[in-house]
This record gives C-alpha cells, sequence and structure tokens, in this order.
C-alpha cells in the first residue's frame, strides 16, 4: 500500500499539535512546508482534513489553532441547554426562522396529524460557548401545542418550555444518526469554512402515552460534535 | 448568499437520481458535463458529493450506480450477525488480525486489568451482502477469555461466542459516535475509493455484574451506513 504523501505529513503534523497543546496557534501553512520539505498544496491537504477531523480549528481572520476535544452530547430526551450546561459550556440559540408548514404525508405520520395539517417549524442555530454547533429544525402539530408561539422564549430551551409550561412528560424517542457533507446554506450558518462532514440526526419522541411530541432533524458539525449512547442488550 | 456551481448541479443530479432509480447506472461524466453546461471538473465535484453522501456508489471497473438506502444498524449490545440477518443481508467478516497486546493505562482501565497485562486485538472487516461496511477492533483481557482462540471461529460472531460458549452476559455499555475521515490503510481495507468522511464508533460494555467485556473501536463507512438509537427522558 502507499500511503499519499500528505497523509504522512498529516502523521506527523498530529505529534505537532500534541507537543503545542490545546488552544495553540498552528504556525503559517508557508513555514510548514518548509519545515516539513512538501509543497504548500501537500500541507495545505493535510491541514483540511485535521481540520475536518476536529483536531484543527480555523478561526476567520485569525489562523488555525490546535482545537479542544469534541464536544459529547447525550443521545437521550433531554434538553440541549442541561446537556451542555452539564459539561460546563455556555448554551446558546438563534431562530433562523418560525413558520407553519403544511403537513405532507411523511411528517404527518411522525405527528400523529392528518397530511396537510399545520405544523410548526422551527430553525435554530444552536451554539456552545458562543460558538454555532448545530443546526435544529423541529416539527410539531400546531393542533397539539396552539399556545407555543406564545409561550416559547426565541432564545429559550424548547424542552423547557413544553414540559414546563405546556405539561409534556417525554416518554420515548428514537434518533438515528448518519454523517453527510453540509450544503452550502448550511455551512455558511455554521460558520464552516469548507464543505466539513456533518453528524445528521433524525429525531422522532412520544410522550408517556405514546402519542408523538416532535419531529427533529439536526445537522452538528462532524468536527466538534460526537454523541454517546447507553447501550443495552 | 452564492450557491457553488457544484452544489446547484448536485441538486440537479439528485432529481436525476431519483428518476432513474436504485441501482440504476449514472451516464458518464463526460456525457453529464455536456448536458449540464459545465465542466468535468465541477461535474466530478458534484458526483464525489453525492458518493460521499450515499447517493452514489462507484464500483470499480464498472462504474457509478444509484445507491440503495443507507443500512441502519442499531446501536445496542446486538450482535453485528443478528442485526443484519433482521434487515435481510446476509452478513461476512474476515480477520485481518488476531494478536495479543500489552495494554496501556487506557485500555487496561477498560477493561478492568493491570497496565501491562496482556489484551487481545482481534481486526475484523465487517461485510454486508459481500460489500465491506466497517472495520472493528476488539479488545478482550486474556486473563477473563483464556480460551477465546480456541472457541471463536475466524467467520463468526463474536457475540454468540462469549454468550453461548463463555457464558457471558451483557449488562449495559456505551458507545461514542463520530464523523472521521478514514486513513489510507483503513479507506483501502473498506474498499473506499476516496477519502469518505466515516462513523467511528468507541464501545465499553460490562456484563450483568459490572464487570467489563470489551473496548471495541468501529469504524464504519458513512455513505452505506447509519444507526438507529432508542432515546429515554
Amino acid at each position: 500500500m502507499t500511503v499519499p504523501l500528505h497523509f504522512a505529513v498529516k502523521t506527523r503534523l498530529m505529534e505537532l499539535l500534541d507537543r503545542l497543546g490545546e488552544g495553540a496557534a498552528l504556525p503559517p501553512e508557508r513555514t510548514l512546508a518548509k519545515e516539513f520539505e512538501v509543497s504548500r498544496w501537500t500541507m495545505r491537504q493535510a491541514i483540511r482534513e485535521l481540520t475536518a477531523d476536529g483536531r484543527l480549528r480555523a478561526r476567520q481572520g485569525q489562523g488555525t489553532f490546535v482545537a479542544t476535544p469534541k464536544l459529547i452530547q447525550p443521545l437521550a430526551l433531554v434538553s440541549y441547554t442541561e446537556a451542555l450546561r452539564a459539561q460546563g459550556q455556555v448554551p446558546g440559540r438563534e431562530v433562523v426562522r418560525f413558520d407553519e408548514v403544511v403537513a405532507d404525508a411523511v411528517l404527518a405520520e411522525k405527528l400523529g396529524i392528518a397530511e396537510g395539517a399545520p405544523a410548526y417549524e422551527l430553525e435554530r442555530i444552536l451554539f456552545a460557548d458562543e460558538q454555532p454547533i448545530g443546526l435544529e429544525t423541529t416539527y410539531l402539530a400546531v393542533s397539539r401545542f396552539p399556545t407555543l408561539r406564545e409561550v416559547l422564549l426565541p432564545t429559550g430551551s424548547l424542552y423547557r418550555c413544553l414540559t414546563d409550561d405546556l405539561g409534556v412528560r417525554f416518554g420515548e424517542g428514537e434518533e438515528i444518526v448518519e454523517t453527510v457533507m453540509a450544503t452550502p446554506r448550511e455551512a455558511e450558518l455554521l460558520k464552516a469554512t469548507q464543505s466539513l462532514p456533518m453528524l445528521l440526526l433524525h429525531r422522532t419522541s412520544r410522550d408517556t402515552d405514546g402519542k408523538p411530541i416532535e419531529a427533529v432533524r439536526s445537522l452538528y458539525r462532524g468536527d466538534r460534535v460526537g454523541f454517546r449512547a447507553t447501550l443495552r442488550p
């Protein structure tokens, strides 16, 4: 097997990152290329892959830095806010849109409503310590939560609003996890400087009576986030 | 926002894939570039992204085809063999190596053994319908399973061997899921034609008495596999 040159460089760079330590600035591409005796193109490839893997982080106009470890989120029916706080991070949210849409057959089935019935479509950017890490689109039946627009604070926790203000009791849910490339719109909203691999999650959840609560599509930066599941036989 | 040209082409190509249907051959890059009035480089970019997303699949020497949907595996302490059969697929395995290694501090802690104690390192390629979809490396304490080499069939189910032959009862486990780029060695073992985004899983599991069973690192082709988790509050 022939190892591509940029991969050999990537391996050497990883040793350098370990020596530099978290948060340290990476020397300029030009300097590194010279030191490693490779072309700038090869060095750029290695740096791109380490960025996609989450070992390096590019900050616009500031250069490239040794990244902190990925944020590991629980795969559970818990609030993003609480999960993030439990890891010592400051959670944040920004509403991109909060519309009503007409449920197609697939969405209607997930929400337990008739095809053509109205559903909320709430799209929010999720932040951790002011960095955008995810883009979440939640669908809920308007008929089930007619007062949602009045009670949900734009930057507040949806799960807390559902449980505390609307009396919902979460029962069980299902989540599919896969990896995809971000669309340009998604990359822009998440301030990704390149087409990064993302973690795409599709969730449906039900209350303790088995009634559907929500259908969620969330996209997380693959270089910043991982998930933890509890396994049973 | 400006949409890169290859992305606009990707969107149009997706409509074409829907019309062509699963398993259909994609027309040659040259033909498509002409039809879409874009450069071959742009068309190649669009095809690469659709391949990484799992919508297209390249078969060596045969061209590119509309892919079948991803295989969704359960995030649970179940046998790969059983999970795959439940989806109507034929499971397969190939042992890459089955060695004994000296446990470092991290591995020793996971397996509940002393640092420096011997551990099995079992690396296997996982197949679904004869296509390689994952690369799994399992670590087990030699002291706990001294007869493993005698009872485990190279192409058999490890979980079935542990439960049926060695009397292990699986209790609970933990799995971390993230996305990474494959190394050249991993890409080659998984017959990936390019540096695809992969799903990387780190598992530890314990028996019903809370004693560690295994530590596992598995890498799955992101274009072929997704995972399903059951969520609880």
